[in-house]
């Protein structure tokens, strides 16, 4: 069965037997658009578009984990303005001939991710395409908080952040190796665990910026450090140490010892021999995990600014401190290389 | 210049210069969500997927007239509620050869059909992607009024329409045909103008049911039918006359008889002979006028039920009732044919 030969109807049929509801929805699916209640009479919306082949592979994540992923990163972004999550649009393109089981668990994992942020599908939009897009539109409550934006980090705030760094990216490097361990790793690149409720938490705390790290912490930083006209500097010894992380690392320098050097017994290689894997960030000047860490994108963690004093819940780890000046420093040096992920062309 | 070599911060740039704001945008493009005041607590929200091939061709239509098509079905959603549409999110995925220009002509587009509607454009996302996909997302908000929902017509009401019908339908045929008159025709194919006003218009008269007419009107009407346990009723004498359908229909009547009879004195034909090009309403039980007011979609009128006697003004015209039963009658017969566009697979 494919969602080709469901149609249009059926498919629509098929999908909306697995969202969840609840009472914010006074419209829901099924009419020219939803009605959703906001009751402080602001809304919060963001919108991403992800393309097979860029985004996500079929071959390599479930239709679940790239249903989850994608409801992720549009919840993610709610949060990130202080805000909660309260429903998601979901616009489907796909070719004719994907199969009818996939396309139900790909909204079963959006309908998994919505639950665990507090949020509905509101609606939707069915298309045919030559590859799947999605166009997921995430929209959310400020609950009477005021909007927490990328341009109110002030000299003396603290920096600090919720939520795992670098988890997807090592994940995806094991992947790329070949390797399946450590499997929280893999897990969290196939399918991240934002800190929803870390948003709201720290825009009821006084949080003067806030970013969901989306493309990499320094590169998100970035964005923070521009729109708010300050240096953003972040301590490495503040940041908490990964044992996953460092276990990932030395996982994979095994392979690459490994593929370099054949163990004494197994026949001479064939020639020309293999190259080596070359290790995923060989270009890097940092040990791999803290790379993972400042660079690796996709987790969904919030990195946010206080007020100096500002007591701190436990899922919220200081790392840095905002200066006068520009940019980001690193360990009080400008950070080289490539600071994120470009998924632009 | 194409939008790979702008790059993902150079499109967004460009683009962001082109785009309207107003006072209701809390917060607009350049963070991780935008915020949108909605005063009476209620969000008005729906979403489209649009494909390059399925749903436009870049060579038959500009990036305006794309851009404004795009953001018109979805703002006519908005207003199909009884909603003034406030803003759109516009999700972009798009290959890197695509000129910057033509990029910059669907946002031109996008812009100017929001201005006709009242919004603007408060977010988005760009993405590279084989072809060009179009994810929209319309706000809109209800400003005290109920929601105008499929499901609440009720027997004896009257169906009324506001706005244009057939008139896409009617300027597809002549471009297909190759005509390019009446102008007015092929203008509304390329770039529909919903009665965005008759919406909230039609909610503060007390109407029972709203529909935007995107897929045809017996199709559409045929979803208010089934959501509200009703039949309704058109009356084909009470729809106004359009002296521009039926010169259409006249036009591509002399070019059909103009392929199948060669006027004297041209040249014997080779053989075999071309074939007179099928009218493309040829399968139709109706005169091609009324076979494109009653099925011809895209125009994105708004039909609407309203209570017997409710004083409508004039741009909302009685063309039929409603009554005990299911489904829908044209002039007291069960339609026959295809009642609309099938736009999936």
């Amino acid at each position: 069965m494919t969602i080709g030969s469901l149609g249009e109807f059926g498919l629509i049929a098929a999908i909306t037997a697995l969202l969840p509801r609840d009472g914010r929805t006074l419209v829901g699916v099924g009419d020219d658009a939803a009605v959703l209640a906001v009751p402080d009479g602001r809304v919060v919306a963001t919108t991403d578009m992800l393309v097979e082949g860029r985004h996500f592979r079929r071959d390599w994540s479930s239709g679940a984990d790239i249903g989850a992923k994608a409801a992720a990163q549009n919840l993610a972004d709610v949060a990130a303005m202080g805000a909660d999550p309260i429903a998601l649009l979901v616009g489907f393109a796909a070719p004719g001939d994907v199969p009818a089981g996939w396309a139900r668990d790909l909204v079963a994992g959006i309908a998994q991710e919505c639950s665990r942020a507090g949020a509905t599908v509101a609606g939707g939009d069915v298309s045919s395409a030559g590859t799947v897009v999605l166009g997921i539109t995430a929209l959310g409550t400020m609950a009477g908080r005021d909007p927490v934006t990328r341009a109110g980090a002030r000299p003396g705030d603290l920096l600090a952040v919720a939520g795992v760094l670098g988890h997807s990216a090592a994940g995806f490097a094991l992947l790329e190796a070949g390797l399946t361990e450590p499997a929280s790793l893999v897990a969290a690149h196939r399918r991240p665990r934002p800190p929803y409720r870390a948003g709201p938490e720290a825009a009821a705390l006084g949080a003067t910026a806030m970013i969901d790290i989306s493309d990499g912490l320094i590169a998100d930083l970035g964005h923070v450090a521009e729109a708010s006209g300050v240096r953003i500097s972040i301590e490495t010894a503040l940041v908490p140490p990964d044992p996953t992380l460092a276990a990932a690392a030395s996982a994979l320098a095994s392979v690459a010892s490994a593929a370099a050097a054949p163990s004494a017994g197994t026949a001479p290689a064939p020639a020309p021999a293999a190259p080596a894997p070359a290790p995923a960030a060989s270009g890097s000047r940092l040990p791999r995990p803290l790379d993972w860490l400042l660079t690796g994108g996709e987790d969904h963690a919030l990195a946010a600014t206080f007020p100096p004093g500002t007591p701190l819940p436990s899922q919220w780890s200081v790392i840095g401190r905002v200066e006068d000046g520009r940019g980001i420093l690193v360990d009080g040096k400008t950070f080289q290389g490539s600071a994120g992920w470009k998924h632009f062309w």
